[in-house]
């Protein structure tokens, strides 16, 4: 059965130097975006980044998908929602929905998204993050739920 | 029968503003990189996509898939291979895979992708390059072939 | 007589894009964030950025320096402080003072810096703010006084 | 007496990422630009700079002014000189000059700008490259003169 975490909104303001000269967000910045999403639901359920990171415990991207449906301006809010779609002990997997400036009304959705990191060491081997953390284990998987 | 052109190499060194505290290229750089390749594809089959905008003519990107298999690490030489998987007079598809460090031995395949673009005028309007533009799309199609 | 304005502060959040490989954030970045924290101390003044350039009206950077202390991190917390120091007709000039992560006791100064700024048209041609812009030169006028 | 380099000349061509709203390079880019003219001219005396982080000596930037007097666009081709203006053994001071596209004629000078940078160890503390890898700093002596 799948499993799912809450969708956590992360708020953001479009800096000038993410446009481009076509007068929008430039295509990569939203993969840093997400990445200040998923940064913050860790920071949401207990667990900094920054201090797995401290222990050795690095989590890079092995895959990504984006999809672009319409483009952030320069100043816009904008509200990243992110949530886990997949956890493992050797794995993690995000979704993202981009939502552009609601001062204008309804929020139309810009992005749309996925991401898919395994647990290393700091020498880049897979790690199980159940064994060398367990504790941040139970946190993650407290946050998350088994859907139908 | 799905079309192919020949795959193309552009070369770049790793810049150091590239890396992150990982000590790698942060993920996101790629995404930059796959743009430059396109672009020389283009430079090298008689147009430039400077000129295209001239025209009032763009190609946003509308999908985007990246798998990351190695990290490519600061000073590195860089071959970003790139090759035309689809193209319509409304849109272009192309197909992208990195290689790394080649001084050291055999070459390593780090990153591959896959890119969806439109084309769109100055209105973001979708776009037939066939009728706007039919010489640039005469050009384009001289560079593809049916593949079985 | 020279003018200044208040301190304005505008708060971030240090990005993972933003470090490189000496595990600190990359030094062309503060750049980045002098911009946001000017933009925000237009907006505090009640004039957005946007909707300048939305006038035809620019003002791109024609000298700026910098002086590196400290080295922000990854997760800090940022003060970035901006005041006005020059305020003509013609031209506009900042000075600022970002300050480092304030958990660990005193917060310590990261980073000064100052940027000297000319208004141009859409064509890039220079500009008297007072004559094209009469009540935004007004509401800047009144953010600063001149001080012995 | 003043002591400086040749002029070295680092080429690259502008990408579509460097671009902001205004149709220009994003003005931190020149930083970048700075950066990788500075690595290169250190690799023509013999020496890369990724030798050095590999021995644990980093050189972090100090001071650094920038003049911008017009803009580069994208798909220029840029010509970054750079000379060291100053060296002693615990620091070093470079000089540049941006140059625009030469395809229209004469080319135009766009940015100029000096960098200071400090030799510090794998703990940031001050160290005269001079003791701590003498064969470099003899290296980095023959690149220099005095002038008048």
């Amino acid at each position: 059965m799948p499993i799912r975490s809450e969708w956590f909104t992360h708020r953001l303001r479009v800096r000038y130097a993410e446009t481009d000269q076509m007068g929008v967000v430039y295509h990569a910045n939203y993969l840093n975006w997400f990445e200040q999403a998923r940064t913050e639901w860790t920071r949401h359920h207990g667990v900094t980044y920054r201090s797995l990171e401290d222990q050795g415990l690095y989590l890079p991207v092995v895959n990504l998908t984006i999809q672009y449906r319409n483009a952030a301006r320069y100043d816009d809010e904008i509200a990243v929602n992110v949530r886990v779609i997949e956890l493992t002990p050797l794995r993690i997997c995000f979704e993202y929905n981009v939502f552009g400036d609601q001062t204008a009304g309804t929020p139309s959705l810009l992005v749309t998204g996925t991401s898919e990191h395994v647990w290393v060491d700091h020498e880049w081997k897979p790690t199980r993050l159940s064994k060398v953390a367990p504790d941040i284990y139970q946190q993650f998987m407290q946050a998350v739920q088994e859907v139908e």
